[in-house]
């Protein structure tokens, strides 16, 4: 484990850059300051990256343009690695038909959608189609009343022996400086401790969500797990999920792990990343780099 | 462990007979059918019964109304202990002055209310009363927004360091013959995982519900734990509960475990009755007992 | 929660003192210096005090008789309350007859023998008499060989469904300064989930520890729960347990929980004791009291 | 779900069989009788397979040696994939030098030693090296003694916060018709749990597993997830697993899975194979296949 000054330096040791998107690339109030620097230098050096996330609210596209919006222009929609799209590939290669009941706003539903599987919202399953619904997928803590739907999802599990996919394995998130969320991960843990069954959970710390991000860059180029760092904000997700899979690890303590705990929770939780940076923006000199 | 054709030879041989209310004394269709005569015999032969139940969601006088409306004309609220009790003898000791913060319908909340304390429910804390917090109860699933007061209550918990007391701990509850519905243990459960906190729960299988009813006895009588059994229908509560405490206890097959399931369950969860019988119902003989 | 600096003024403002033993009247190393005043203290004020200890390795004789070795000549038998005791009265009221195989040393078994039941180390057991085995108890980590025995415990209770005890819930205790051992409590968590069942726990903070002193108490004298403070190092057992009683609480700082964590502790766990002290010794100024 | 009568018409539609190794080829008592059948219909169509296990105690070369001797020739080490090699790559990968600490027999240390690194048993650590560990395994459940070196064990993690990795993820294991042994993944939970982290777990139902295994099949031929099935036993490991990484799964019934239960275990989990089959033996009719 080794403090790292400038974040500058961690890029110029690896080929490849795993960003973690909040805590790392933004916060509740939009992007880290100067984080553009770093794509900026990113590019400058010719080097790749991924933003690698467990953000399944929305798809690669709507993403990419959030980030437009709030003036990161570079990022592209195949930068984007969610747990949406492993959600995606899991039911195109395990579903052949039939309904896909979700939990989750209309937009996170959209993408998931393939040749012969229609999804529909838990609130539009009654009992003329629930016997035609193949799987199950909790999307986003949004789009949906609580109370009627997670009473309705529970029923229907009980009724349907079916696959139920957790596309966000988060219990909570920021929403201001003080307040969290309750996340889609966390209302799945409830659903899955009442009904006493284990969900298929897709993203960080689950080491499906790194091999599909090192699996499409090993489709164009070849590649070797030392030569790709990941960077996170989360001990448990971030750099536990990229330790194990082999990867380098860099904490920033720009979210989750404030700068005076960071010691503390290394220690307890003995989740050791290889390197410790303040954030991941890249300071340039005025000479240019 | 020993099969019993009718509870009547139950009845005989205790001096105090503990009923678990849903399951054994009624369903979601309405009382047991036949159960009455069960009251008629107890009253005929001058035994004493209590029923201990996990329902925090009305006081003892609403239950006992609920139970004469039904057509159990002779349960008292003084026969009625439920875990709604304890956490209002929790409070009592425990909580000085100051707000207790409660989820779940105003009547739940009406007799928890003692000197000094005031209840609100979470939807009427804000940040000029937060502070005044001094405690949390969750008492039932109904009379609140789930999104907006579950969301509220991880917040709540996360500025005051109190109490947390969870006044049922079932996880869930049939309302109709297939269906289920999710109980304020279950929900309490799930945010206790994401603050990372251990609750305070009251209700069985925990042996402060027995041990408030067999206080309650043994002011008025002494009493000893042989003389004693507990009659439910759910292995883990009722059965574990009474077992513990010392009770003997009875298994019947009119709620949660069914006939065909009952062998399977008891070797699986390795919690074994003192007997099983069908119902709680006393089969009478033409001649009168 | 308030600051104590002498505990003194604890002893001066309840009834009757509970002490845990480890970490509040001793540690790995002997007596905590100066706690012999505590109890002359005690003796000067008429005040009554139990000992209520998580320590089912030998019985009240036996941990009396080494209080008085090491110096604290009062301590009686009588004045002590383990889980072991526990035991016992659940052996006594719930298994009739037939063998109690258990795992700990045979001075842990001698004192749970009872009429007509006979107690054997798990190592005992065999293909003649495995069928009288009828229950199952955890008393130490000492007395047997680990590996032989953890294995034909799991085997016995996968061919015997009958009530498992484990009479000390702790996970570790301390050794010496750097170092802890694996107590039962863990060792019992670990077959409990081999086997997929729930075992019957006593010991702090389960309320049936604290009830069975509190009966002890009020079968001489009569006593409410706010005449009695429990005094211990930990908050999850000592304290969690104490206050859900209804009793109020110190945690003092001479055990697990160190004055640099204290605070930490306090707000993550979310359990709060009445009073803090630096440890149960009670200062006494020159001239007396 | 489909039941299929002969395992042969599984072999003749995929291109790449997996195969779990206990419960689907060997039992306790030997191989599965016919085993050898299947494999000399896969040599005589030409299909390749892979033998996918939790098995860390031996090298792959160690356990094709096992096969030889029981009779099935053909299977070379390069066929078999275990917990044992992610192990190896993860050190490899991760711990640049000193010692590897491990609880297990040495059979199971020697392959996962590499360059720079120092594989010592538990007991051989001491105050003079302690500063060196980098790394603790659990590789197997013998070859150590349970109480001196789980103890150790404890209190090694507790000075040094390195990472742990469980190359078995087993709880049990059975050891004869009647009984089983608790294995290296359940003492390893049980560590886990008392020293409060949270540890690095290779095998199924783990994806990782599979994406070994998968790689090494890409590494010399183009193939998709949908021409591979996996044959297994268990349903929350090989079936699970299967199914979370994308591949068609086989539950045979000659191991964990009993024919009376399958149908309330398929239920109960909500984990569904694509395909049930008595065994993995294929029956061959007289004239040839």
């Amino acid at each position: 484990m080794k403090r790292i000054e400038n974040f500058k330096s961690i890029i110029d040791k690896y080929e490849i850059i795993f960003f973690d998107a909040f805590g790392v690339l933004k916060t509740y109030q939009g992007l880290v300051p100067g984080i553009q620097k770093t794509f900026e230098y990113l590019e400058a050096q010719g080097k790749e990256y991924y933003i690698v996330t467990n953000d399944a609210s929305r798809s690669p596209v709507q993403l990419a343009e959030s980030y437009h919006k709030a003036g990161l222009a570079n990022i592209t929609p195949d930068r984007i690695v969610s747990s949406g799209m492993l959600t995606k590939e899991y039911l195109g290669l395990k579903v052949e038909d039939g309904i896909v009941a979700f939990l989750g706003t209309p937009e996170s539903s959209h993408y998931i959608e393939g040749a012969g599987l229609h999804t529909l919202p838990v609130s539009a399953i009654n009992s003329d189609n629930i016997d035609k619904v193949n799987a199950m997928v909790f999307l986003d803590d949004e789009g949906f009343n609580w109370c009627d739907d997670l009473n309705k999802t529970v029923n229907i599990l009980r009724k349907r022996t079916i696959p139920v996919i957790v596309a966000n394995t988060d219990k909570a998130y920021p929403v201001s400086l003080a307040d969290v969320g309750i996340a889609i991960g966390g209302i799945a843990a409830m659903i899955e401790s009442i009904i006493g069954r284990q969900f298929i959970r897709f993203g960080k710390p689950d080491s499906q969500m790194f091999m599909f991000a090192y699996d499409l860059i090993r489709e164009y180029r070849p590649i070797n797990k030392t030569q790709i760092v990941m960077v996170g904000d989360t001990l448990q997700t971030d750099i536990l999920g990229g330790n194990k899979f082999g990867f380098d690890t860099v904490l920033v303590l720009s979210g989750n792990t404030l700068p005076k705990d960071v010691e503390n929770r290394i220690t307890s939780t003995g989740i050791v990343p290889t390197y410790i940076c303040d954030s991941a923006v890249v300071e340039l000199d005025e000479l240019g780099f």
